[in-house]
């Protein structure tokens, strides 16, 4: 004990920026990296190395020792070792006894090991005071200048004060400390940098798919059919007509796809009377990747959006418009205002920028900083009333696109139907069921379902 | 004591992932609904329940014992009852003693009771560590999968410890702990979850006021007086014309309504010669919603920029467009370039664009995570110069978009001005008195009384 | 030990809402504000003060007293005093012996002297608990209702139970503490309020330099030569027209100098051999602001956008089109659909679109709540591939928009190529170096250099 208090002393600020000295066992890459950085801001280092000479690239002023020396040396001791290797510490048990153990290490794959690297490490030496940090920096990011994403450094363990110590030295690096509690986090922390956007893959999966079958939908009809059948080459289609087709059905759809589970949700409850049953996993999943769905149907709608304030500048419709100007000169003939069409544009573009803001509005609340500054109340208020107005209003924009080309025989080419027309199934199937729960012989019974209530009772004992 | 610190090692983390015993009283819809998330995160739940039979709906893995044997079972309790049952804890207080003690209580009405329910038990359990948790996640949210919003749990507390451990659950559910400090933090916690926007409250009933009236007005001017004097049916205007003028006459009146209780309050400090004397009421009030009065502004301003830039895609403009250059072909004249409109228009659309582009600035910098990354010079030289200079060049935008039709006479229809012109009335009074303010005769003593002087000093004593 | 002990029984919160005695040394306007709003938050306030008759201005409810009657009335001190007035403290030493003293100085200048003010202070009164606070608010903000910026108090000291104190002040006067470890962090706590977008200054400086030099260029070709040569008025470009030229470019520039400095810095490596020697001064400031260029970058890209989508508004546009659509009806003529300039005209938008949505996406991840979410694997993921592909879309937008005006005559004047042909040459250099480093001879030993190899070892020893 006496020890450890005089390792703590040795922590005290001296005003000439001197700081106490800091072990690291190991001398590959991430040791030295971490050492240089330390070295550069003011602490002693000490390197505790398996032989007896001295290893090639070691920081200049740090001092290599043997384990048992370096280890006498600093209060702190960062293990910057594989996994596999652990087991050499547990001769040093005594020596580390009352020491900090910063283990900063990764594993290869999610879940490699039952136990975490850190719980590990505190079950071989379990005198010491275990503390996992900086396993989310990379030696690259240490010293060449830290990005944004590397400056939060994941800290946790069991002992208070020794998190502390590691968080001040985190500090002085010019990193942020993020206390996650205790050593039992470990796992969550291993596992957090081996991660690529996991709830992001099936939204973009599923988007990828659409984008494909709808790209060869549309070409089908805009291109190839009018090549068949007129001769003509439309194949710049390609460029901006047929991805502002793709992208507002992908939004479209999407968007119910955000809703569609929770409306599953609600008749599974109704059906099984309790909602003390846990969901099938599917549903499970999809409920959890609703906000990445949206934010890409937001992307699409955003791409729609660009896509369809750039047609007035588009040689292509320039040359369209002029060309039927000069048609109706040259005739003689001017048409007159036609105030249904009118009314069908000016309502189906007006819907449309309703539709987007509401769904931009939607995008921002989702944004973690402002989503944390919302109460359960709010966000609810905000995903799922405005979110619902939102579906409706981009429906209802799609709907009145359509208008009465619906059911005009030309817009089937080869019996395939306009492909706007397919995107309004799910929105539509959504919105109906929705509007069918909505009923007050069907709500009732879920508001008291999700409350506790249940219809059967025998269930849950 | 003793029994305290034989708690905290239950604590203690194993690896076999099984974690301690924690005591849930009550077993209503959100106790259950927290022991199951708590079985499934690897803890021992036992339930207290006043009869001595088994409730139902209990999760299969719980226990149900008496109060008294539940809680001599664990080291934390959480109090899942209504705080009006709070009074039968009194007689167990000897049990209690040393526990940790987690409320999370929920009231109906904000500021229900004079003390916040934490405070009221931590008073009838004098000898328990009383922490004030999960109040902010619902019963449902909890089983659900949760969404952002119902991430973040607030904890407060007097003993350090006892947070902790409460703070550590909190983790291992998946959820965000975030410590309020102690528990005088309680009330602002219990009252936390009721809120529903508060701040936005004012600025959307006004404008929601003024969207009423401008519409209203617009709609006499556009398509009523056009009918009754010219048989013309516009009516079509409501969907895309009359929003398009009801938006920037919003934002451009918002804005400057942000920028008016600033100046208000220079007016008053000069004129009391101080600033030690609180402001009225009313104009503490309006200081403390600029920020959302100023989005709402930014969400008019943001409309209205979708609406302009549909304008060419209107059904309605390229009939208006096309039947002009046909009436000048069939005339066989062609007009030759007016430089001077081409400058208005591309000023006043230049002058629209930069300030909408400081205003998308400015909102920028008002999320909260990135307000919270400037200090205070940084945040008052965004909202205050630039603000300043967003305001100047909207209302330069709707000057010069007004250019030369301020006095011609047919801009008024029944002696109505064009609603552009009444939108501009407060941003020039506030920029009028703005520049007023600058002048070194009034900025230096306004400066004086805001570093503390007084000119009548012996008010404040 | 025995005072110390009392003092924090000081605090235990009473649930009248009645907090207990802060002093307060100092009364100057600081001081007055914090215990003004200290007293509106419950706290009773004693002020010290060197004479013994009462100063003028000070709150109502507040006592003021000697320095040593005020020390002796509370466990907390807040020494709102300029630093060089510190050493009347050093005779107090005693009565000051085991309270909290929290200073809440600032310096006029960035790093003014060697030691931070809060270390001067422990050091003139080494038997009390420092702690900085509250210099990052001002005396205006605490009066005036706080803003955003205003709220984050930051907080260090190397007592963790007196740290704990004066944070629970700071969140009952409604702000956010936020612990910065210990009393180490004082200097950058310092100098933190004393910043204005330090980063900022070099893109911004920069940007001004080449939006100058851009003007000008412009404006000779563009509105000079045709003034010259054709006695045509086009100065009506200076409003859209020419800022439409600017901003691409500069946003192109600007997106190129964020992947240089990295390009640099491999081929450094590559030539040296080593990853363990520093990089040349320049080139690490550059990489430190590669952020804040990016952003500038996007700045400038949606002023693009923007101007480009009020194209055809633009009163000068309609008169272009239209005028030349009447020639086109006056001589009978109607052209074909010229499938080449389609396909060139769609293709560059598309390109164009495609840049700015990847643009506008890296921007959002650059947002401190968004990075602060994704680990280090996904934010190099996003900002390297994702900005690399935006680099080449919207290179490859610029080169589309060219199309064959590359190399006409015509697109000289005065020998001056078209504009965007210089901004060209950055971009192109970038996207030419990396792909010549993706190529394996250059990528592995650049990957291995990277991993800590070294070509001559003996360097770092």
């Amino acid at each position: 004990m006496n020890k450890n208090s005089s390792n703590i002393m040795a922590l005290a600020p001296n005003t000439s920026n001197k700081r106490e000295t800091v072990c690291i066992f190991g001398t590959g890459d991430f040791g030295r990296a971490l050492g240089h950085k330390m070295i550069q801001s003011g602490y002693s280092v000490v390197f505790g190395s398996r032989g007896t000479q001295t290893p090639r690239l070691i920081p200049k002023d740090a001092e290599v020792l043997s384990h048992t020396e370096a280890a006498q040396k600093a209060a702190i001791i960062i293990i910057a070792i594989q996994r596999q290797h652990y087991n050499f510490l547990t001769p040093l048990a005594e020596i580390l006894h009352g020491k900090v153990l910063v283990d900063v290490s990764n594993n290869l794959k999610i879940n490699q090991y039952p136990e975490s690297n850190a719980e590990y490490l505190a079950q071989l030496v379990p005198g010491a005071k275990v503390v996992k940090a900086f396993n989310t920096v990379s030696a690259w990011a240490l010293q060449s200048g830290t990005l944004d994403a590397s400056r939060q450094v994941f800290v946790c363990g069991d002992d208070t004060k020794a998190k502390q110590m590691v968080m001040d030295i985190v500090r002085a690096l010019g990193l942020t400390p993020l206390d996650k509690g205790s050593l039992l986090a470990a796992q969550e922390i291993e596992n957090y940098p081996l991660q690529l956007f996991p709830m992001w893959k099936f939204p973009i999966l599923l988007s990828l798919g659409l984008v494909t079958f709808f790209f060869f939908y549309c070409l089908i009809r805009d291109v190839i059919y009018p090549y068949v059948y007129d001769k003509k080459d439309f194949s710049f289609f390609i460029a901006i007509s047929i991805p502002n087709r793709i992208c507002p059905i992908l939004a479209l759809i999407l968007l119910a796809l955000v809703y569609l589970p929770g409306v599953l949700a609600a008749i599974i409850q109704l059906y099984r009377g309790t909602k003390y049953r846990r969901f099938p996993d599917w549903l499970d999943k999809w409920m959890l990747c609703r906000k990445q769905l949206g934010l890409v149907a937001l992307a699409f709608a955003s791409l729609h959006v660009l896509y369809t304030l750039v047609i007035p500048i588009r040689s292509f419709v320039r040359w369209k418009i002029s060309s039927r100007t000069i048609a109706q000169a040259l005739n003689n003939q001017t048409e007159p205002l036609n105030t249904t069409n009118a009314w069908l544009s000016d309502s189906y573009l007006s819907l449309g920028i309703l539709g987007f803001f509401l769904f931009v509005l939607l995008g921002i609340t989702s944004l973690p900083s402002v989503s944390n500054n919302v109460n359960w109340r709010e966000f609810r208020f905000v995903q799922s009333k405005l979110g619902y107005l939102t579906l409706i209003l981009c429906t209802a924009h799609t709907l009145v696109f359509g208008g009465n080309r619906f059911l005009s025989p030309s817009s089937y080419r080869w019996y395939l139907p306009n492909a706007y027309m397919l995107s309004l199934i799910v929105p539509c199937i959504v919105l109906a069921v929705k509007f069918v729960l909505i009923f007050p012989c069907l709500d009732k019974p879920l508001t008291q379902i999700r409350q506790g209530w249940e219809r059967k009772p025998q269930y849950s004992e």
